[in-house]
């Protein structure tokens, strides 16, 4: 089916599929019900409001954060549940609490310091503060987070018994090291230690004034390839919204799945090279390349079809600069299939980094683009 | 000397500083004065209206851009001179002709086909618009512009001849393979390449109506190694007025002229792994890695004293997540070093990509952050 209307945009752009978004939207929704958990959407991969609506499958619900930019955008549009999910720091209370008062708002904080706790309860002792907070658990990725049986954990849920500011309310692990393998076992054998450490690792908490402890999890494949998640409470994912080649080439998803394109120009044909070049480059798509891992043809993304984002059989970016793409080409006919000026869709390697080059979305939707949606970015 | 101010500052941001900035221009125009040359800055790497004329030495002056929405910008702040330095397609034209017609300003444009050309002819005898054109020389780097004995050349030439909207003014050149080698001399031969077959390339123009050709070339390393630019009318670069690790790496710049860092804070400290995690991740420095090549323990970057920006000796950023960067480091007398909550600064590989994630610049002078500079982003 042609989109009738491409040809009115400025290349490059994002297209974002709202059916492939919805579907991907739907099944994760399902994913975590089927679970008996609660699907809290991580918001950096979209950093839309409207995104954020279709991942809750209503207007507001719990959301997850990746910068405090994001929490007063989605605070500021009446999201009220928000966990901020990097570790805090004491400098950055201060306008994390402006963002709760003025919004009347929650933002939920993650810590993994025995320091950074003394320093939050100080905090609430000057200042009209009050926050949430969660430990940081390290089920193995080895970023940030202790370890599950850390002592620390204790140390810190010591700090928070006495003070009337602030509520530490249960634990948050990240497996993010499920992208690094492609095998579904590993992926669910991850996800079993996953759920156990951060699980476990609450017998160290002394009185957390709290008997529903929240243990908060996720990645999309950890969610995905749960055997089960009994005792979990929430789930934070963020990538299935979007899907991309990363995940694709993990077999997380199909190609078909993903919904969000870039939208390039043909805008020139290096004859002697063997190039096509395209108005994508570095800036456009990002200089990601994850997918190559697991599928070594993935380039800095797939080249594809404009109306149907089919990839081209062949055809990857094979070099970026700052505003230039190269499609590496092995038959010349493609010169006469992808004339100057002609469009072309491209399937990016890690939809959350190529997205934060653009202000918004092109929304796609049964053949035509008929909206356009605005996303934050920065910190 | 302590920088008195800079906890002030939301992180991660870019710290610019004015000084250095101030320094590597001046240095720039003195040495395209010595070549008897103009420079036209390439604003791509700042975006900036401050950065530009501080570049420039003056308010106003004649800048080259990458994309329409930096013509757009610098055009509408009063830059009447800009060279749009990628290929033109038909589509951009309306465009490109509405910020000529709405701002009094000229966007010299660049093809290197022959329909193209056919196409702009076409488009001014249907609308009103006047262009003026240069011709895309590719002088090996192998990307895009056509090679300097192409018969395409007098082909395009051709087109012009008759029409009177358009204004075939000469040819552009980039020798962006400058930046593939360490070896000052390859990069005086690549110079002369690139000045030799921009001059020579102009045999072939049919009858141009000008009797001054333009011949535009321009990279930074080829313009600080020229042997001469006899005939060059006017060189492009930008990456010299802020520096990077890239560059310095391939002993074009020291690391101590690299004027553009990146400000983030420790958010945690991961004892187990050896890690000091910081909150400047694959958006905030990108993932570009080019300073690797001739120097491979630059990493993502290098991690820098906040105050005087010399590198702290054996960091680097070896690992990046979206929001999340990691320090690992050998020696855990680090973590003492680098408490949560302190701050460093970190030189980045590529400037153009690290500033493309911000809307702003921190104007460091004398000591103290004294002000914040706009930027333009995306298309």
């Amino acid at each position: 089916m042609k989109i009738n209307n491409l040809n009115e945009l400025n290349t490059p752009c994002l297209i974002l599929d709202k059916n492939l978004l919805e579907n991907n939207c739907h099944k994760a929704r399902v994913k975590c019900s089927e679970l008996n958990t609660i699907l809290r959407p991580h918001v950096k991969t979209p950093k839309s409001i409207e995104v954020a609506k279709i991942a809750l499958g209503k207007d507001i619900g719990p959301i997850t954060v990746s910068t405090l930019e994001e929490a007063e955008y989605f605070a500021s549009s009446g999201f009220k549940d928000i966990t901020y999910a990097v570790c805090i720091i004491p400098a950055k209370l201060k306008r994390l609490n402006y963002i709760q008062l003025k919004y009347d708002s929650v933002i939920r904080i993650v810590i993994d310091s025995v320091i950074v706790a003394k320093q939050i309860v100080d905090y609430t002792k000057l200042h009209s503060a009050n926050f949430e907070i969660l430990i940081e658990i390290d089920c193995g990725e080895g970023r940030s987070g202790l370890g599950y049986q850390d002592d620390k954990i204790r140390e810190i849920s010591k700090v928070f018994v006495t003070n009337h500011n602030t509520k530490l309310l249960g634990v948050l692990a990240h497996a993010g090291h499920s992208y690094s393998t492609k095998n579904k076992k590993e992926i669910t054998s991850i996800s079993n230690i996953e759920r156990e450490q951060a699980l476990a690792s609450l017998k160290y908490f002394v009185n957390s004034k709290n008997n529903s402890p929240i243990i908060s999890i996720g990645s999309t494949p950890t969610m995905f390839y749960a055997e089960h998640l009994k005792g979990i409470t929430e789930v934070r994912a963020g990538i299935y919204m979007f899907w991309d080649l990363a995940q694709a080439s993990r077999g997380i998803c199909k190609i078909e799945d993903i919904a969000l394109t870039v939208l390039a120009s043909v805008i020139g044909h290096n004859q002697q090279k063997g190039k096509i070049l395209i108005d994508a480059g570095a800036l456009a798509l990002s200089k990601d390349i994850s997918a190559n891992k697991f599928m070594p043809k993935a380039g800095y993304g797939l080249v594809c079809d404009p109306n149907t984002s089919i990839p081209f059989k062949g055809l990857n970016i094979s070099e970026v600069h700052q505003e230039h793409g190269s499609i590496k080409i092995d038959d010349t006919n493609w010169f006469d299939k992808l004339p100057i000026g002609s469009l072309v869709r491209l399937l990016p390697n890690h939809a959350c980094l190529t997205c934060a080059a653009y202000s918004n979305y092109n929304i796609l939707e049964n053949g035509s683009i008929v909206d356009n949606w605005s996303r934050t970015n920065g910190w």
